[in-house]
């Protein structure tokens, strides 16, 4: 699917009901890294070392386990993560540093190391070209279906090729790193600039997603950039690398869409955007705010367009609203503006709009220039259920 | 019950099921008077005006509705609200800056000034010093049960007695502010020094209250002291004071007991104490930071001691933490100690705890002497029920 790259998932033993648990994603030719990481105080043993590993700018496998989360294990946690990674490195044939680890699941379980090494040589055996959806299988934790998604280059990009998969459903409110998305391209990009165009297409997509409020342990977003059939390299400022920039952008927001759809228990999806506030920052504070609000999120489950609970939230949050000057619309319908209820026929108009799958909340705050847009979904009783019984 | 005040609730038609929805607490007398109100920007009509009102000191009446919060209905909301206190001026014969009003429920909605009207005759009628479970209960939205609570002096305090009601179920978090709380004594006091003291009172209870992050937009406490039969003043910096400061505690931290046993959906009651953090303020934050997460809410739901998701809450908030000295304990089972496991029997131990319908959690952060501690409950299927239905 990508030159350079093969992927694939086999069930390591790691989930007790025998579904996939480990991936690989492997570069044989070495490529370009770079990724980004969880803003938590407490991280995970593999995101401590894949962000260490991740500075040199070059790497050769992404090793990536759901099931465990290898956070919060401390020195035996570490220990157990570069045992894997050793052991991978021998059988790849390459460096441990080479290979970026990332884990996922429940936080303060020891790996079993033992078993994923077991599994190590069947998954190198089963890797290929077209692994991606299996790899994309195998990071999966409550997530109902695999993330997938891919880009073919137009024009002067005509050979590039951009493939991504992630994993996220809930514990998910990214702020500045993300979920887990490993991203591939056989784009040629040095690394400094390939984490710039990372973080402007995380930035856009994965840190404007909120379901639950919850920033994991674990989070992060890997590219590897291979080269292959790409001899020459894109450079910043050139047009080239502006419309990498966009198919990586499209990737990634296509990944953070399918984590919204399927969001734990949502059954709808929902955009915040917030403009006229003071500044982008406040914005999105504001925005976060009215999506990460329980009454708000219940309103929405309920199809109820109790717009009262929407300023509740903007007045409660820590950007300035004026109540005078406030509008909200839910689809075309206005049942806010400038301060005052939009009537009857607005409520209803709204109560349409939000019995559909998918719709926008609109909130301008009149005082600036200040916007930002994240997308959410509602709050179900399906939620609970998911949550009350994750371990059990 | 207490000399000097009469209280009573009837039904007056806001609310559509005949349930009672007005109460009135009246003082023929007059009294003293102090309240606290909400943080939120936008702040409802009754909290404009009762917030001007009180600032005199001295009050004569409460009146409060339920069914409708009266907020964010602009200018027009301010006139009904003053309509409103007109009328009920004239029947107790005061002027209608010394009655103090409040609302609570829908917001956005206007108030039904003319079945209010109508209704007040009856009420006034009513009004009876055993009267104060009537209010309790006119003042309800989702509450299952009204809320009273009351203490009565021993040695010097003897002839006073503290009588408060409270309504609360969803929506609550009050920072600095509370639910709707209304307080009455015929102890004597001056009004700074009241309201000094039910400051004090209201951030040692209700200001460490969530039920689910979000602050009201009418959230108030007032307290009135008649004087009646007690011819000598509280003064600062008396034993009597401090005896009655500690009564007036006792009766809000009854009430805000209740008001958790009563918080939406709500099956379990939790107490999470955080020590060792490097400020008092940060303390809070970590106790918020848990006591607000969806996860750790349902995992309290389904009793798991899954206390990575504790960990998880703490390091995402904005409390500064060690993973290295963290220490996690759920009723006597320590199951994180200094950043290690607690093991699988401290496990086991803390489950048992969590069948149990309230228990603590306490959080040692090892880094300084800031502590805090806040009462909050989990998040249940019904939460989502009640709240996706609310208007509906």
């Amino acid at each position: 699917m990508v030159p350079g790259f093969r992927a694939g998932g086999v069930a390591s033993g790691i989930k007790k009901d025998g579904a996939r648990d480990l991936a690989l994603i492997f570069c044989p030719g070495g490529a370009s890294a770079a990724g980004l990481f969880t803003t938590n105080q407490v991280r995970a043993a593999p995101v401590l070392i894949a962000r260490q590993a991740v500075r040199r700018g070059r790497a050769a496998a992404i090793l990536a386990n759901s099931g465990c989360a290898n956070a919060y294990t401390g020195g035996p946690g570490m220990a157990d993560a570069r045992a894997l990674l050793r052991r991978a490195a021998r059988i790849l044939d390459r460096r441990p540093d080479e290979i970026l680890p990332a884990s996922t699941g429940v936080i303060g379980e020891r790996l079993p190391v033992p078993a994923i090494q077991r599994a190590l040589p069947a998954l190198v055996e089963k890797l290929s070209a077209r692994g991606w959806r299996a790899a994309a299988d195998a990071i999966r934790t409550t997530d109902t279906r695999p993330k997938l998604a891919w880009r073919r280059g137009r024009g002067a990009l005509g050979a590039v090729r951009v493939v991504g998969i992630a994993k996220g459903s809930g514990m998910v409110e990214p702020h500045m790193a993300t979920i887990l998305v490993f991203l591939a391209t056989n784009a040629r990009v040095g690394g400094p600039l390939l984490r710039r165009l990372l973080k402007e297409a995380c930035d856009r997509t994965f840190n404007r997603l909120s379901i639950d409020g919850c920033t994991s342990t674990n989070d992060m977003s890997l590219i590897l950039a291979s080269g292959e059939g790409c001899p020459d390299p894109l450079r910043p400022g050139e047009r080239r690398t502006r419309l990498f920039s966009a198919m990586l952008g499209e990737v990634c927001a296509d990944l953070a869409d399918q984590i919204l759809e399927d969001g734990e228990g949502a059954t709808k999806r929902v955009r915040i955007r917030v403009r006229g506030a003071r500044s982008d920052r406040e914005a999105a504070r504001a925005a976060y705010a009215v999506g990460n609000s329980p009454l708000v999120k219940t309103a929405i489950t309920g199809a109820d367009p109790n717009w009262g609970r929407i300023v509740q939230a903007l007045g409660a949050s820590s950007a300035r609203i004026d109540p005078g000057r406030l509008g909200i619309q839910i689809g075309e319908a206005a049942i806010v503006r400038r301060g005052a209820y939009g009537g009857a026929a607005a409520e209803q108009a709204a109560r349409r709009v939000m019995r559909g799958a998918a719709f926008d909340i609109r909130i301008e705050l009149g005082l600036g220039r200040g916007e930002a847009e994240i997308g959410t979904c509602d709050l179900t009783e399906a939620y609970v259920r998911i949550n009350a019984s994750y371990r059990s």
